[in-house]
């Protein structure tokens, strides 16, 4: 393990997480709230220990796979816990697990709460709040390494990182370099969060609601300035949301053959074409199955499609209460949690991609039955699927139920019932945000334990990181210096 | 597809589901019992099929992986179909879904009932519902085979039909010739059943009750004679049960190690040694968190040891309301329901042996991770693990995993909470019997619609034959003539 190289990075990510602090101090400075010193004094802490950690130059360069695991996972912690610091400095939250617990939601971009009351909160812990989301969207490793004038240049560390921290089951680089395309997918990034602004803008929001609501789509993290999330907001407003929803659960590769004028490519992204099915196909189940919740058909329509991109992409985002509705739509709207959003978006779950991985390597086995000499391999947008993307996708789902299964036995000594236990679980390790029952999206996580919090904590880190870099902290190996 | 051998093969099904039929109509005989006819009648018409069925021979004795499959997926069918027919025509069961509903149960070795009071059943009825158990445990095509003297001998396609009907990731071969491996398997069956027959009989339970709960736990079922199932019997018989459950859940292989006096190699059985160690560990956990349900330290340990066996074994007697134990139980309770017992037992669920690989699958990742170039093979037992069995193992979760999530959406359109959704297509995949809340071991599956019932029909099949076989019917491809 190089020690060395991950105590240089990791200041790096404090001297940031700093800087982005600068916002909510301005929104404080703006609205004449005194909790802003809660963010400058954090900011300082930051780089107290920032500053000295990048000082030393590292000789030892070489960084593998291992090492690129566990400093995201290291620096995902780190993020969070100095994060953590202005909610309990401005006195907002009191119980340090609890702070841990929103910041870790917020980064994340799980979006759940323990807080009951967020209207009642100054708007720099609420603006704080919503761009935990929108750093986290993208993960804020590889914007560093974007920026920095880091030895080692292409090839080493930053693939490594990378393939770490974004979603999905296989990074494709965009660009035969990986800092360029990092580059590329946070120009996206950036234009499409300042489209929904603007668009939100017109939709006469004020401009702190406009952004903090654009930073919490971007990132599909679900945090809400209000108590009841969307719903107050015109009809217009909810559109725009849902559609923008979406759009940031699509595969940024899409938006990179557009830009690039490969159309036809882009079309035929069968993850793409799957995500759009499946949001079509739900919104008309649901549609159907809860008509009798809603007066007209428009209103139907509205929350319906606003749920099911709150819940595909994970973003969390409710305009009404859909834990009322009949338990079709519920279950409907159950596995979308799982199923998730494309890889290469800022969405959580386990990703429309792997369920076509999955399904197609069931139909293969039902037709090796059938032929048992064929040798038909699984391709996807026609190309071949590469042996190992299909083993680390069905290991992918086995670490997925093992931690699912033992999060949902750990949490349940709280004596909640299976239905909360279990979407709490989802919830989190998909980084959706609201559950069902007692954590439905009228509800929140404040009633579970402080051991139940620490256990979800853990889920909502390791379903953005996509489980195996949090699961190697807990393997002796990986901290032996070789 | 070769259709003659599979129209001659369920001839023989048929015949040998008539002569079954003896058993009840010998008890109705015994106790006068009017409904007697019922099974008489039944009997007759099997023959009426069967006979002309066996007396073409079949030339063409081409018999692929293919064949085996459908062959054991149409047998089983046809024998729950004729199954039901004296319930039907004894009146016991008037809807005919209900009447399949219930023999599929009873050959799936399931044991969900749709009835409401059985102790108002003829005892012919009874005997018959249990008398499936004990024929659908050990599979009865295999049983048939080993008697016939079919041409084609050893190899062809009686390795086929034992992979698609044996419980478990892969059929390991006792002895060279597959015959004489079925005959030593149905042997030590019928040995332990005698065995636990006799012990029943010591603690002064009558002879049709100790036979009935002797098939019960034998196929590891669950049809209960008793409304309470076994709650009314004393506690020498409630421990007889508990340890015969988990008896028949023990990878028979065991059993002919030691027979064989490889006495070292049957206590090596990574499987057995982790199915008793979950067991144990399964029963101190529920013993210390449910000990408030319970008066003393005996009962507690009785009850919970017990529910354990019951629920592991995927048997689904029950001596209490496990559904009324604290959430942290009811969990381990849940999660044993999809452990389920070891391969090449009588019990049902996804299989200890199954979960250890996949647990090896994940460690070997993790154990990439760290040493990339590291080329270190999965062992189970001292022994390399094929890299086909690693495949299938993955594959087959896959499929359960899609076939869940589509049967809990399916039934879901009868609007039950999700509790009892998800169990109740848990306790039939996995062929245990009750689940909870609405479906818990005090209700039943009756309050289903018949849409739904056919779902959980087809549930218990697929969990009974390993899932592939059954799916293999819904591919075109199947019923080609090559």
């Amino acid at each position: 393990m190089n020690y060395s190289i991950i105590a240089y990075i990791i200041g790096w990510i404090l001297n940031f997480e700093a800087l982005f602090m600068a916002l909510p101090c301005i929104t404080a400075i703006f609205y004449h709230e005194h909790s802003g010193w809660a963010f400058f004094l954090s900011a300082m802490f930051c780089l107290l220990i920032g500053i000295p950690l990048v000082q030393k130059k590292t000789k030892n360069k070489i960084f593998y796979t291992r090492e690129g695991c566990v400093t995201v996972a290291l620096s995902w912690i780190i993020l969070s816990i100095m994060g953590a610091l202005p909610f309990l400095i401005g006195g907002v939250i009191s119980n340090p697990i609890d702070a841990v617990f929103e910041t870790v939601s917020g980064f994340t971009t799980t979006g759940a709460s323990i807080l009951l009351d967020v209207e009642s909160l100054p708007k720099c812990m609420l603006m704080w709040r919503s761009f935990t989301h929108w750093i986290g969207g993208m993960g804020v490793l590889v914007f560093i390494l974007c920026l920095l004038p880091l030895t080692g240049g292409d090839g080493g560390y930053h693939v490594n990182l990378m393939k770490a921290e974004s979603p999905g089951p296989s990074v494709s680089k965009l660009v035969p370099q990986v800092q360029s395309t990092a580059k590329i997918l946070y120009s996206i990034y950036l234009t499409l969060t300042v489209i929904e602004f603007v668009l939100l803008l017109f939709g006469k929001m004020s401009v702190f609601d406009a952004l903090t609501t654009s930073f919490g789509t971007a990132g599909t993290g679900g945090f809400g300035i209000k108590n009841d999330s969307i719903a107050g907001y015109s009809p217009y407003i909810q559109y725009v949301v849902t559609i923008f929803m979406i759009l940031f659960g699509i595969n940024f590769s899409a938006y990179f053959l557009l830009l690039s004028k490969k159309l036809r490519q882009a079309i035929h992204m069968e993850e793409v074409r799957w995500y759009l099915i499946i949001i079509f196909a739900s919104i008309v189940f649901i549609s159907f199955n809860a008509r009798a919740m809603f007066s007209t058909l428009e209103e139907t329509i509205r929350h319906v499609s606003f749920q099911v991109a709150s819940v595909i992409t994970t973003t969390g985002f409710a305009t009404t209460d859909f834990d009322l509705w009949p338990e079709f739509s519920r279950t409907i709207l159950v596995i979308l949690m799982f199923i998730g959003a494309c890889a290469g978006s800022t969405g959580g779950g386990i990703k429309v991609s792997r369920f076509i991985l999955l399904i197609k390597t069931m139909k293969k086995e039902l037709h090796t039955y059938l032929h048992p000499r064929s040798v038909r391999k699984i391709q996807l947008d026609g190309k071949v699927v590469e042996h190992n993307v299909l083993r680390s996708t069905n290991v992918y789902m086995i670490a997925y139920i093992l931690i699912f299964v033992a999060s949902v036995l750990l949490i349940s000594l709280d004596n909640f019932d299976l239905t909360t236990n279990f979407t709490a679980v989802s919830a989190t390790l998909n980084n959706i945000g609201p559950g069902l029952e007692l954590v439905g999206p009228t509800q929140n996580f404040s009633l579970f334990s402080n051991g139940s919090k620490l256990i979800l904590i853990f889920d909502m880190l390791a379903g953005r990181l996509e489980l195996f870099p949090l699961l190697l902290l807990f393997v002796r190996d990986s901290w032996r210096r070789f």
